[in-house]
């Protein structure tokens, strides 16, 4: 009934609607098997894109040619640009979105794509023959063959819905869980582990009163995600800021003897950094107060999400607390929040490409590899899409440094650290910050992702243009000095030192205090050398030669680094022979089986004594 | 948690769509809760609105006041008007919707009415006190009351879907199905029965050969539902038409083995006039060719829907015989046909309100009755509401007469003869439809909509418009005589007789032959008597004119039965006191309980003699 596919991807999230659409524009032959086709690409949580260091995974995508950020673009009610207050390396796009349009969009995308066909049913096991994955059997009992299969089943896998004292097995709310790829995969040798994650209640926004909030509105002049030609929005929804305080708080308390994360009914660990309401007024009971962004679901839709109001307490808990926020008093609920635990595999069962060690072929993407977030899933789902289309195509790994990406922070993180609780990024996760920036992800990746057949020429020319202007930019900045007459009234009006001499341009924007906006209205001579040049490339020139000295000391990290990530371990390398190794060393290394002697360092439990040691072998 | 609602609507399909719109804009205060938020309005078969008689519903509701036909107005993607060539009775609009588009909508509507709000959760059994429905109880253990519950739960009550030898609980392909309510009310004194309904695989649009089929495109000068003012389509797309042959039936044959509904592992009843495939070609086995409808699902997706091809044959079976029908020699499937089983509670138990008669304030709509189809369902969800908003305020019941309109002639026959397998609307069950056409639905029910406040002024101002408008052209075309020299010509072009002497326009307009456009092109006289009056009301009064004596002759059967349906049996009346009743029909009559002599006298098993009894008993 169906042709042997090159890729078979399992789900339809964020993961596999990336994974998808990578392998299919690379030209693999792609089916997609999901669940319910009404729920492609759904939100499962709030209704946004990016933010702090997420924003910077999409910008990666949409730079390696993936399609989040198109997406995103196309649907998004309003964008905000975080952290311009801070450094460059701070600076974080975010968008809330439409949760319907976006779903629509990822759909319209893959059906436009002539390489993905779809199939609506449930996967229930892998097709494994000779330790390869070659395809899936489903709830219909279909077998389909396929040269590669990749796994993004997300939070459905033995998934169970908590609320209060009550629980049910689910998703997602309204929607079955999965069941059989679990187990079969752990008789297969893999190890499984329970995570879980929550939601705030909906509420109706016609029942709140906005008077009392303080409202939040999009940025004055919004950017976007994609680097490729999608248009700015013109019009933009607000969102609204308020705060819970002690009486909400001691009406969430009187639901605590019910709760399922405190009586221990949920076995599964969730994310710290994204807690509960009910965790954060447990963890930080002196906080009198925790904010809430009130962040409406569409461009036409009443309903509301109650960001920072995640809970599992039970629904009348959740309601009356609720109803002390202020302008919440006759809040409506639409549904309450939840909690769901499900299965995931510690990802230190994979190698760089998301493929596993156990199973050749057979890659795991997105929530299932203990991650969470849509932006954490995207990239994953765009490397495992990658990856399985260059295996089945005999090609090399396509695998990104911790210096070149956020993405390779993460997939380095999860495959060698593993994780105890649901991963999410964070800048400080990336110790080469001042590089992966938001600004400048397309000049890290774009000439990547078109080498391997995914960007498109468009996107190359426009990384090329934006490379040469910033060049010859940087150069003219660097050799057109400016005199003391054209600036110094300037210089005195905004506070900063005058000049005695002429002064390169460069070196004055040097200065924290001064920007290239303010040069550029102070003197004409500034404004008529930059005339000609695309905003982008002015932007990235200056950010250049502001943060130079720190852009520097992180490339000479990168440098040292790189050395050791260029010492590779051989795939079945035998720990036991280094006899010299620690024991607790040797184990983890044999368990984590790293690609690179700079990965093996990151292990925890892996002493640099044993780096030592193992370099002296391998440089044998 | 949630104050007292005058109406709880339970399911947010068709049915209960139209009940809680209705219920509300009349002033009700409304909770709809459904399973799932995201599935509102889903059009769970086929992407259409209206057809044969069917249609005539939908402009029905309209006039009324109900959403149905302002919602496929704003979502078509194609209009057809069918059977122009039959009687102005057999017209009957119909529309391809865009599915998305068709949900979305109808959210927008009840996000906008104030009265309605909403709640995501699965009710599992009704609040009953007193032998009233006072509220519900729902799967996370909450009692919402209310004053009245509407019942609308389509096929999900133990729903059971099946393909080829699986089965599987579920309410629609990929949703759960509804557990509780079922078992409650039977355990209340329901009766409850079993039925099944089908639909056909979905296919990729790319897959498919269009020149190997007829292209069916849109009317050339598309019409609409709404006698309101929604715009109609400027741009349309096509359907289109293939077969399926020898070679389909016999593949579609090596699965009868494996038929759920072959095998009796089905056990409910399915819909005759819309049978499966295999139903087709099983019981016409001379036919060795049957019509497929190719149709689009929306404006811009590739999926498409095979309408004639419903089957729950083993997928691979599905499969291999839809390749062998001309345009589908590669399709590719999305998922699979299937069929399904739910309960539904014989109408027999309903009053003409749609109230049961055991529970007071408890209304059951749609497919719960026994009925399928959309606009079958959207109706009956239409008059549940406005009965259940007038059960509350006190006000009299609102039923609409066999000579009304098709919705009377629905619930008549729900309610009196009860079904035993899925009832749809047909022109054959309507003995008036000449009157009952769909260019005077408005004429006919909008004044009743408004006097009961749902029907908007905008819409009251219209339809008088139109009604003496109608009267005035009436009026003229009766008066005004034309002469032999102004249209002889014209006549004989058109081939049929010359006059002699002046004749009246209405004269001329009874021959079958011309119609009101020949006579406004051949004669300035005619032109220039109606160029001031809207089309509608000239269509109107030029049908009027034409089918002047079968209107009469109905509206002579009107009267006689209104005799009939005036008088009225009390609620209680007690059968038994009437000895000279047959045992058959006191039985019927003791179990359906009409409410008039006329409904009595169209329960089967309920003789003529019966009724002149009974009318003698009441006539003392
Ligand atoms: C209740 C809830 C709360 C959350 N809260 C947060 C939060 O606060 N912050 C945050 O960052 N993230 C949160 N998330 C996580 C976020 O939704 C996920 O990280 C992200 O959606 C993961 O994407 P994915 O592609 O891995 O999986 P999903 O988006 O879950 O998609 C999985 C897809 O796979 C399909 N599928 C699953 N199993 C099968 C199978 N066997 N066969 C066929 N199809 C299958 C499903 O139908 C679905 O389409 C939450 C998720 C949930 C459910
Ligand atoms: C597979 C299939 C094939 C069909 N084929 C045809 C066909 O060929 N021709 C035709 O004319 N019609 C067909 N129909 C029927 C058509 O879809 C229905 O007649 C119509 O949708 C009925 O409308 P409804 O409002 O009664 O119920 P539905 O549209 O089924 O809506 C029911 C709603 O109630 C909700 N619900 C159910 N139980 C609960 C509960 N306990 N608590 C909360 N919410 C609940 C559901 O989530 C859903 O929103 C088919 C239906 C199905 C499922």
């Amino acid at each position: 009934m169906f042709q042997e596919y090159d890729v078979i991807v399992v789900g339809a999230g964020h993961a596999g609607c990336e994974a998808a659409a990578a392998a299919a524009t690379m030209g693999s032959s792609v089916l997609l098997i999901t669940m319910n086709m009404h729920t492609i690409a759904q939100m499962s949580c709030n209704p946004a894109m990016g933010g702090v260091a997420k924003g910077q995974i999409v910008r990666e995508i949409d730079a390696l040619g993936g399609q989040s950020g198109i997406v995103s673009d196309k649907t998004m009610i309003q964008f905000r640009m975080l952290n311009l207050s801070k450094g460059p390396a701070m600076w974080s796009p975010r968008c809330q979105s439409d949760r319907v349009l976006f779903a629509q969009e990822w759909r319209t995308i893959l059906e436009n794509n002539p390489n993905v066909d779809f199939w609506q049913d449930t996967a229930k096991g892998i097709i494994v023959e000779d330790g390869k994955a070659c395809g899936v059997t489903t709830s219909l009992g279909i077998e389909i063959r396929s040269k590669a299969v990749v796994l993004t089943n997300g939070t459905f896998l033995n998934g169970l819905i908590h609320i209060g004292e009550k629980n049910f097995g689910g998703g997602r709310t309204g929607e079955k869980s999965a069941t059989g790829i679990t187990e079969q995969l752990v008789f297969l040798g893999f190890e499984s582990g329970r995570m879980k994650t929550g939601t705030p209640p909906r509420v109706d926004g016609r029942s709140l009163d906005y008077s009392k909030m303080e409202e939040q509105p999009g940025d004055e002049v919004p950017g976007k995600f994609s680097y490729s030609d999608t248009k700015p929005l013109a019009k933009q929804r607000s969102c609204w800021i308020t705060y819970t305080n002690n009486e909400v708080h001691e009406l969430l308390r009187t639901g605590f003897e019910k709760s399922p994360m405190f009586s221990g009914r949920i076995k599964g660990l969730g994310p710290r950094y994204c807690p509960s309401v009910e965790d954060k007024i447990n963890r930080f009971a002196d906080k009198d107060r925790h904010q809430i962004f009130v962040e409406p679901e569409g461009w036409d839709t009443v309903e509301v999400y109650v960001n920072g109001f995640s809970t599992s307490l039970p629904e009348d808990v959740q309601y009356a607390a609720l109803r002390k926020i202020p302008g919440f008093e006759n809040a409506k609920m639409f549904r309450p929040g939840y909690a769901i635990e499900y299965d995931y595999f510690p990802p230190t069962q994979l190698k760089s490409t998301l493929e596993t060690h156990l199973i050749s072929n057979l890659f795991f993407a997105g929530q299932i590899n203990g991650t969470t977030g849509y932006e954490e899933a995207a990239c994953q789902g765009l490397m495992a899409g990658i990856n399985a289309h260059r295996n089945v195509h005999e090609l090399d790994p396509f695998i990104l440094k911790r210096s070149e990406a956020y993405i390779g922070v993460l997939i380095d993180d999860l495959i060698n650290k593993g994780t105890e609780e649901p991963y999410r990024m964070f800048t400080s996760r990336a110790e080469y910050r001042t590089l992966l920036r938001q600004d400048n992800a397309d000049i890290r990746l774009t000439e990547k992702g078109h080498h391997i057949g995914l960007a498109s020429e468009d996107r190359l020319a426009n990384v090329l243009r934006k490379k040469s202007e910033v060049a010859e930019i940087t150069q003219l900045l660097a050799t057109t000095k400016i005199s003391p007459d054209e600036i110094n009234s300037a210089l005195e009006e905004i506070g900063t030192a005058t000049l005695r001499e002429k002064t390169s341009i460069s070196q004055l924007l040097k200065r924290p205090q001064l920007s290239l906006v303010q040069l550029i209205d102070a003197s004409s001579q500034v404004a008529s050398l930059l005339e000609n040049f695309a905003q982008d490339s002015v932007q990235q020139a200056e950010i250049n030669i502001k943060y130079d000295s720190y852009i520097e000391k992180e490339m000479l990290l990168v440098d040292k680094m790189n050395k050791l990530e260029n010492l590779t371990i051989i795939d079945n390398f035998n720990y036991d022979v280094v006899t010299s190794l620690s024991y607790e060393g040797r184990e983890k290394l044999k368990r984590t089986r790293p690609g690179t002697i700079g990965q093996a360092s990151r292990i925890s439990g892996v002493s640099p004594s044993d780096i030592s040691v193992l370099m002296l072998f391998i440089g044998r």
